[in-house]
């Protein structure tokens, strides 16, 4: 993996890479937040807080979009940040019901954008069936913030008898991945300043609490559940290591990749495991449930190219490992620096 | 008031007002988001949606945090962004449980400023009870940002019995505010680049859900709750005759107003009125009830300067009148333009 030096000492400032959902995120979690905030709530590091309320488990998120360009081949800031969040929920099992919006926006920015971004908002939501119910708009004076940043935090109900985490995978386990990956990421990179290359591939950007219904409906033997967003493939099947303590292991020549993406990423010197998706969902399974899981997938329209994609096992715990076409191996790290800024 | 320009036509790009709680902030939410979010409980414009969720009622709120400077005196942007939603939950009467966190931050921050501002949202969330239970971190390109901006989102459990909101104002209902207008507004305003100004004011920024629980313990007839902040007292007054088709009278000379503050507001052309405060609330209350309430607030730390400033009348509905020493009256307007950007 190609990218920008990386840092072996602690820095004294914030770096494009604390941002990254790789090696430098995690440390500022581990060593800032975590220890702050000090919560068990919190110390899962799931996607979304999973929390007790009024006799019933709600589930809890936010996340902040700050993507560049704001309009992209398939989607805009608006969609993505109604999508994401719903994503987000979705990897507890929730049942995804309300959304909060908080705009920044730049002095200047022009009205009919704005227009644009919320509508998209709004239908994303509604297609997803939640509600945008409490909302905040701040304006910044020029120059303080590059045109606009969404913030979306999100309220799902988790059905009972449901209990899926990052930390309940266990050797034996079957990796299912929903989908293509990479093409949000490209399709984002392909209108970039100064980097414009020609593709028709378009961002996946899409609401999944759908698809993660069509999985429920068949089996609540689902152990994992995750949207590889920044950092991307390898980010997660990352974390989910390091929280279930299991060596995750990823077939190369199973993971459905686009020829255009795989292009793309040849001619940048990126690699599709670390491009950021907006549309999948990587699912760890009981492997007595894997068939009818993935056939729940692929009959679902956003699930058509779903494959089953790796294994888990005891060994090398913490560690996930991609094994090549030919069968030679090799480890999965965590990006360590920031190839793609603003990417979501 | 002095101030910006105003606009008469509508603007086809974002200004400054906007964002600034005033007359555009209350368009925009009206011809924009109400329109496209399109549901009862945003609708009802209050500063935290109360929703049912299995079987209870909770509160969910967001707020986007950008002030500048990050640290002023009394606080700073942290602290800021736990007690400002914290508050936003109490004006439902909800019991603050939950909040979320999502960082965005200008690639170069200082790691020891942002410790100490996520230390300072921590120790904030601690003193008022609630956990910070998700969270997001983003970084953006120097340049793309100024420093950094943190939004918060809230959830909070309503008990059984209550119902407030700013729609519920009735003539003759009583308006108590919990303490002196504007320390924060000048607090910061002391600080600025250019316009610095010596004072010992300090933000009243402070989480205020043990303060609504003192007036709840003695009486549950209040009918309005709202934290004035951005666009002051005179907004927070306008939102609820608007919201409850009621005139509001404000009686000067009861109004508490730090003479350091009054003083610095003469200096710099400003009325106490629209500044913003992060320590007070605006109660509105059942007459019977009113000695009771405001016997619980001075009893409080937090609420020892607290005074009757007003009532409630049937005419003029949806207007604010403010009665001089002299009682002479005067309209209160939603402020205009904006005076003091990114004052929260």
């Amino acid at each position: 993996m190609k990218g920008k030096p990386t840092f072996s000492r602690p820095s004294e400032v914030i770096l494009l890479a604390h941002g990254s959902g790789g090696r430098l995120s995690r440390d500022l979690i581990g060593e800032l937040f975590l220890e702050a905030f000090d919560n068990p709530a919190l110390a899962k590091l799931d996607d979304a807080a999973v929390l007790e309320v009024g006799g019933g488990r709600i589930a809890f998120t936010t996340d902040s979009y700050v993507v560049t360009p704001i309009f992209f081949p398939g989607g805009d800031i608006g969609k993505l940040a109604a999508a994401g969040t719903v994503n987000d929920l979705v990897t507890t099992g929730a049942v995804p019901l309300y959304l909060s919006a908080g705009f920044i926006i730049e002095e200047g920015f022009p009205l009919s954008d704005l227009k644009k971004i919320v509508h998209s908002l709004a239908e994303t939501a509604r297609l997803a069936g939640v509600s945008v119910v409490t909302g905040d708009t701040k304006v910044v004076n020029h120059g303080s913030l590059d045109k606009i940043f969404i913030n979306t935090a999100g309220v799902g109900v988790i059905p009972e008898g449901l209990n899926i985490s990052g930390a309940n995978a266990r050797p034996g386990d079957v990796i299912i991945l929903s989908g293509t990956i990479g093409d949000h990421g490209i399709a984002v990179l392909s209108k970039r300043e100064g980097l414009k290359f020609k593709t028709t591939v378009e961002s996946d950007c899409a609401p999944l609490n759908g698809l993660a219904a069509a999985m429920l409906a068949v089996s609540t033997e689902i152990r994992c559940l995750r949207d590889p967003t920044r950092g991307g493939l390898a980010s997660v099947v990352n974390e989910i290591a390091a929280q279930s303590r299991v060596g995750i292991f990823i077939d190369e020549k199973s993971l459905p990749v686009k020829e255009e993406v795989r292009g793309a990423s040849e001619l940048l010197g990126l690699d599709p495991l670390y491009l950021a998706n907006e549309g999948k969902l990587v699912a760890i399974v009981a492997p007595e449930a894997a068939e009818a899981i993935l056939g729940a997938l692929t009959s679902h329209p956003l699930g058509r190219e779903a494959a089953i994609i790796g294994e888990v096992r005891a060994e090398p715990a913490g560690r996930c490992v991609l094994i090549s076409p030919l069968r030679s191996t090799r480890v999965i790290d965590l990006p360590v620096g920031e190839l793609l800024p603003r990417i979501c």
